[in-house]
């Protein structure tokens, strides 16, 4: 038995080799465009698995281009009606379908006040593409499972490219074009450990921090969607204030733990959490000790993360078939979903 | 019997009396010198309950002056070292103990690198309150209870001073003076329904959107500290992104819907919801139908939700109590976090 949300998991190493073929020139320009007149601001137009892709990219623009990104409450435009100052801005939507007014509302608005406004859409003529000056296509091709995926994927893979020209990082850029290899190897992993220790599951704890946090978003999003589990993230640090009076004998975290900074911590709160009696799920690099799932490297470690769910999602789709659920329809879903 | 916490969260209407009798000239220099020379940029740098009034200040700033914010990922400074454009920019921390040095380090970042840095500390003498140039104090009295509540309600009431004093808004500094009052009626409405429905609840989600989606936060804090249920908060737009998944027959959620633009999309939801077979849980002012929480109504929509969380808080604390807990003595929490 396979599923369309399996199908398009795998297929997403050619999406990638696929977007990193086109639109060169375009991310190019634009990098360019940023370095000649830098932002004062940014912020991300998402929701859902796009506004984790959002979370990812905005880290790296504060972490490599030291600007601040706001994560935008599209409620401020849509229902409180905010006149926000946009001189300078550059606004950065992320949809799989380009269809929900929240989104091409608050594009809309952005790009009459002045502001730079870029769209990353995988549905061509949809109407935020419609509505942003600079739209980039994730090339994913059709997406049918309700849980994105291959989607998510591209939009995060879109995200590095425009910080890669944007810097003129010469190893980032090299870094994304040994990518697609990098992620054929990441599909091959086998998280199999992870389907035996969670297939009674009904809460858990996803945990990741900097770049890989947006990973543990994602991660949760998808277990509520296909396993029905209410899977919360938290990063390494936040975890500790408050969250962790739910860990107790037993309980379940994912811990996700590529190379970079914020490692070591997450390591050593992998380790605390065991200690505590929970079930640790740690995902870490081959040879790193008590790492249950492997992670693939890529040629950048700020990539890895992207690496981290194209093995997280075989996982969690078989993790649904083993619980009796169908991936490819959870409940009280609809692929698009329009929201103001 | 009583616990420290609710003893705490009951005294919460003359910490506001206390702290409005305070401060009132800083407030009114910090607001001149705010509009005197706007902000390119704010950032919010707190955790936990902090980070929640830091982000009832931020949906504020941007509704009613603008301008972005940006919640800080403190790793962006404490690991990955990033030099972040400071130019023009206020920082924002806030804390009940000043103590954490993942708040104090970015503080002392952005204030060498010539940004203006305010913090909101109910501690004095803290490493935090020595870091920031512009100090507030949260005049809540020492805080003993792990789980904050007074604290929390003074942070959220700094945060209201501050835009008030940069608006110059006669109407919301005329309703914070009438606060207190609104504050206890507040806690004197009887949430027991609540206990009634949660007493055997394990998972729950907590809405709320705009100004009211930080009250939702920190009650879903609370209810895992307190309580052990894994509550997690949503606004009534991204529940719809995924999380419903989880929402079957009997599912308990908590709605938080105050007056404001916000208001009809919430109570739309709740009812949806309820069609679902979900046990909806729904807190409006008096007269909203299908509300079986009141709220109570301060003298500006825009603070409602600071009497909201003052009536959310006997409810979670007698809450923990019927389920055999102690409010005082959440597992596995210190008051005081130190995180990097």
């Amino acid at each position: 038995m396979t599923s369309r949300m399996l199908e398009e998991a795998l297929s997403a190493p050619q999406v990638v080799a696929r977007q990193l073929a086109a639109d060169q020139d375009a991310y190019a320009r634009l990098g360019q465009a940023l370095r000649d007149k830098p932002p004062t601001g940014l912020l991300t137009i998402a929701r859902g698995s796009s506004d984790h892709a959002a979370h990812y990219m905005a880290y790296l623009v504060m972490a490599r281009l030291g600007r601040l990104v706001t994560s935008l409450p599209m409620s401020l435009i849509t229902l409180y009606h905010s006149q926000i100052e946009s001189r300078g801005l550059v606004s950065l939507a992320f949809s799989q379908s380009g269809q929900s007014p929240d989104l091409v509302s608050p594009t809309r608005y952005f790009r009459e006040a002045g502001a730079r406004t870029v769209a990353f859409v995988n549905a061509a003529g949809s109407p935020l593409a419609d509505a942003a000056e600079h739209v980039f296509a994730l090339h994913a091709g059709p997406e049918q499972s309700v849980a994105a995926t291959k989607s998510y994927i591209a939009q995060l893979l879109a995200g590095a490219r425009v910080v890669a020209a944007w810097q003129g990082d010469e190893d980032l850029a090299a870094a994304l074009q040994q990518l697609p290899q990098a992620m054929e190897r990441a599909a091959a992993l086998r998280w199999d450990a992870a389907v035996d220790a969670l297939v009674g599951a009904d809460k858990l704890f996803v945990i990741g921090r900097g770049t890989s946090l947006p990973i543990a978003l994602e991660a949760a999003l998808k277990f509520k969607e296909t396993c029905g589990i209410q899977a919360e993230a938290f990063s390494g640090a936040e975890v500790k204030h408050g969250p962790m009076a739910l860990v107790e004998e037993g309980y379940p975290l994912l811990v996700f733990a590529p190379r970079g900074p914020a490692q070591a911590g997450l390591l050593a709160l992998a380790e605390e959490m065991r200690g505590r009696g929970a079930r640790v799920l740690l995902a870490a690099p081959e040879g790193t000790p008590g790492a249950e799932l492997q992670l693939a490297c890529t040629g950048n470690e700020d990539l890895d993360p992207i690496a981290a769910v194209q093995s997280f999602y075989p996982m969690v789709e078989a993790l649904a078939r083993a619980r009796g659920l169908n991936p490819d329809q959870p409940r009280h879903l609809a692929k698009v979903t329009k929201t103001h």
